[in-house]
């Protein structure tokens, strides 16, 4: 498994190589990303290869779902240590398609999920969703993958793919995977980089505080109160603002006062100009997950 | 030529039909319909079948297309007499999916396609557009033809259509086909039915208008003064209300003063309660189509 993957840039490539794959019957697993490639994306792709599948993971800074040009400018670009990072894990492509092949001349669609899009991520950048969720779509049906590996870490994406996925009868399953932490706690992301040692060093205190919530929620409590105080405590913490710490339902994300069903604590903040996000599974009460 | 086309209300059916065509090499080619089937709609089954393709025709009255409850309510619904129309023209298959299947609990995603969607029908008939283009994406999706054969008469669904199946990687060939009509000039349309005897005598009139329009156009005309003064006559013809006249590029749908490039001029009228919609190319002065 030490092998690389080979780096395909063209549709047409793409689909030849997909093709062959058919031909033989072998399944097809896809693994989107915006590079910057860390731990979290290597497990996703070591899971989907594990499956037996064959493995496409795909690098595209989608300029569509920033909401920033700022964000857009600061996104780490970095194709040749991705590659690097990637040797071995068991992907057999990595596709690296350019903004012409993405969005040629005349480009004018969206696909767009109602409901899962508005609220938490969705309230403070405005159009992200859209255009995560029309990009997806266009690697799905680029790759016609069986199966797709997404990160829980960034799970309100996560609900919206898997809806636009069964919406649209695109025939893939859309798997989302635990997200992977370092030993304190902080949730991989590529904007990680982009935190100072100082802000590294608070960065932890998210987590931590959204853990004790989760405790308290699943023993009974009920949210509001909880909530308020928590988020008190991370700005007390060296957080600069807290956008959202929310209860929502884990399947729908209707918003919840107190996890009577099985439910996610999902939260996003700023720390030292960076802005994380992060989110934990809350056993329903009774027990229920 | 004289075979039934096998009615398949289940997507796990259709997908099963469309697998055992793909193993043993046949291309599959798809008419889309709200049923209340014509002349129209059997010449796009004809020039489907005459391909080689294994064909598939899809009723489905797309509730999420009709802006008003009155029109989606008096839609006329034949499926016995829209299977027996199609009888011998060489479709092997009609596609009935009922509300749930086209629509399940918890259905949130929209294929909106900018620009194009905008002006003419868009202005007025909001939504019907975005409607539309999801239902056509999810009857792209699930058959997973190779071509797709719709009529001019619609022309701005066409390019709509072509757009989408661009933008999302669809891997499905969009064809217009050229718009059937009666002896007297009446493009041929399922709201036909729903005019009155005298209206029907009335309704040419529209038609008539626009071929002396085009004439004038291709002689280099600016299109403003002919627009208006025809607009008028088709009133004093016997329409109630022309809602636009319009001439616009053949390909992108941009508004054009005069045709100095390929072009189309369209037109959506009021008769007896009816709204019909026509169009009719436009040779750029120059002689390019």
């Amino acid at each position: 498994m030490s092998t690389s993957p080979e780096i395909v840039r063209r549709l047409p490539d793409l689909r030849a190589r997909v093709a062959a794959w058919r031909a033989e019957g072998h399944k097809v697993a896809v693994v989107p990303t915006m590079g910057a490639l860390h731990e979290g994306h290597l497990s996703l792709v070591r899971q989907a290869a594990a499956t037996g599948a064959k493995v496409i993971v795909t690098l595209f800074v989608n300029p569509r779902q920033f909401n920033s040009a700022a964000d857009l400018a600061a996104y780490p670009r970095t194709e040749q240590e991705d590659a690097t990072k990637l040797i071995g894990q068991g992907a057999q492509i990595l596709y690296v398609p350019d903004g012409e092949t993405m969005y040629p001349p005349g480009f004018a669609t969206n696909v767009a999920v109602e409901g899962l899009s508005e609220g938490l991520c969705g309230t403070y950048r405005p159009g992200h969703f859209t255009g995560m969720a029309t990009v997806v779509t266009k690697l799905f049906t680029q790759t016609s993958a069986d199966l797709a590996y997404f990160g829980e870490k960034d799970f309100q994406q996560l609900r919206i793919v898997q809806r636009l996925a069964a919406d649209l009868d695109l025939q893939i399953e859309v798997i989302g995977c635990t997200t992977v932490r370092e030993a304190d706690g902080l949730a991989l992301s590529s904007r990680n980089t982009r935190l100072s040692a100082e802000a590294r060093k608070v960065a932890p205190a998210l987590h931590a505080e959204m853990r004790r919530v989760v405790s308290a929620l699943e023993a009974g409590a009920e949210a509001a109160a909880l909530l308020s105080d928590a988020i008190g405590r991370i700005v007390a913490g060296g957080y600069q603002a807290v956008e959202y710490l929310e209860l929502r339902a884990a399947d729908d994300l209707a918003p919840l006062s107190h996890a009577d069903r099985p439910a996610r604590l999902l939260a996003a903040a700023w720390l030292g100009g960076v802005r994380l996000i992060d989110n934990l599974p809350v056993t329903a009460i009774g027990g229920a997950r």
